[in-house]
């Protein structure tokens, strides 16, 4: 479907439930509390699943969208979930039965009976931007916020490399329609919790460099996160770190869990195909972007990745 | 003069020296390169006076446009420049003699004999985009590569508060136009000095909170510079550190400087008059972003700062 076949179907419908995936993001959460209250503007009642996992960053500014709990939706919309893995636990009743998928991720599955999948948008919250004008015409500052909530948190305030001018126009349009970017921007990405300016200090002390320097592994211990008193709210993009070293090109976190063994993320500029390397020990991911876990010690962990990206160098 | 004004004595002249500001920045530098280009693709001859002051971070992209020592100006335009204060050293035989100043400070002194002085545009460089579409009617993949710089770095990628609606669609346009926002991202705002890292990782370890934790203290010593070989360049931005902090209303950057002496920043969200605070050590400055210099210990200055902020809560 494209975007204004996507806006004839809602508007023949009512009564929508919208699902976002799981480990929430800006961009799920106010992409679906924007097309929320956009439905609603023209009479109609759509809100989104309460999802478990939605931290406060965000739930303070679309937790008014969750659905009551005497809501009988009659259609269910997925709103930036790729796959049915993405499908937070309480939703999954809903795989079977989602009726339209609205997505930017081009390797979305395909699991709804409709999709409306737009990879050339950096944000899904884009692709509502596009939607909502050809369903309501005009949005409100309310609408306008979300929405640059969803644009500006998955393309780091317009600063990572997935930032086209298309995003930069409807982020225009979104301020232009009253979006508080000033407030918002020095919430989501110019405040930092005491106790993340800390961890972050640690996580930073413990950095190790291999391959003169080109990679750097960072190691972020259950210790680390004691100490510190850190929230997984102040964890946010934490596995970016390693890899804004000037001259690293593949960036390494190992983190502890909870209970034993470690979750890795491996985020990779060129040379390096980070899927790969991912795969290696089970995991998976994008080119540039993937994720692994190993059973073992935080040290085990980091010198074995270290030594999967260095047999992994120049696949990309 | 507005913007066609300034467009139309620019087209009536030839050869055209441009300056740029003391401590010059990338609004500043990529500003009057913009210009420049786009003043050669009509034909006429400009270039830049050389800026002794101006670093690597953007010779790179902008060192191609300064004069060579045999060009003969005929006309002066300053870029980006507030006051007769702003001129470097080497330009200062300049001042009488400028004879178009293109700028967007509200406080322009009005020194030059002819101004188009734009306070609504949060950088100097969308005046210059606006100027080159009136003058030139399309932009080339450097010039806009340019303006995105100067533009981003303005608006701190556009996270300041500054960015208005105008400035997103003109960084629109310039992306559109083949700037390579992605790359210039990654270096001016995602990639950290291995100095800078744990210069600020030491910044950071220094912070001591006042009033309850709404006011911080950040203390910058030639120790810390000299240990982790941070340059100038390094310290780029590090008064806007103690400010992030969440709960943080005020906040002060204490840095030594070499010889003895400090020299301290403070930046506020509300309630404090920056400027007002500085003043009383016969600094001055912004409302929200104001300096002084004291000659006293780090410590010293620290404790003064702390206490005057506390007398002046509630000023704005």
């Amino acid at each position: 479907m494209n975007i204004k076949e996507a806006a004839r179907w809602l508007r023949e419908r009512d009564n929508f439930l919208l699902l976002t995936h799981r480990r929430p993001d800006g961009d799920t959460l106010c992409s679906a509390a924007g097309l929320a209250r956009g439905l609603m503007s023209i009479g109609k009642k759509a809100y989104i699943l309460p999802n478990p996992e939605a931290t406060d960053r965000y739930v303070k500014y679309m937790g008014g969208y969750f659905a009551p709990n005497d809501f009988v939706p009659e259609h269910i919309v997925s709103i930036d979930m790729a796959s049915e893995n993405m499908f937070p636990d309480n939703a999954e009743r809903y795989v079977k039965s989602t009726e339209l998928c609205i997505d930017h991720h081009l390797s979305n599955s395909g699991y709804a009976e409709n999709s409306c999948v737009m990879p050339e948008c950096a944000a899904c919250g884009e692709l509502i931007y596009m939607l909502l004008m050809e369903l309501v015409w005009s949005i409100d500052k309310e609408t306008a916020g979300l929405l640059y909530i969803a644009v500006s948190t998955d393309t780091g305030c317009f600063a990572y490399a997935n930032t086209t001018a298309q995003t930069l126009g409807i982020a225009s349009k979104l301020v232009a329609a009253g979006a508080e970017n000033a407030e918002i921007n020095k919430f989501l990405f110019r405040t930092k919790a005491k106790s993340r300016i800390e961890l972050e200090g640690r996580v930073l002390s413990s950095i190790r460099f291999f391959r003169e320097g080109t990679i750097a592994v960072a190691t972020v211990t259950r210790k680390m996160m004691e100490e510190t008193g850190a929230s997984e709210d102040a964890m946010d993009d934490i596995a970016s770190l390693p890899g804004q070293i000037e001259g690293v090109e593949a960036g390494i976190t190992v983190k502890e869990m909870v209970g034993g063994g470690c979750k890795i993320s491996l985020r990779t500029v060129r040379r390096v195909n980070a899927s790969q390397v991912c795969a290696r020990f089970g995991g998976g991911g994008h080119m540039l972007a993937a994720g692994c876990n190993m059973s073992c010690t935080v040290e085990e962990a980091a010198e074995r990745m270290a030594e999967a990206v260095d047999a992994c160098w120049d696949t990309l």
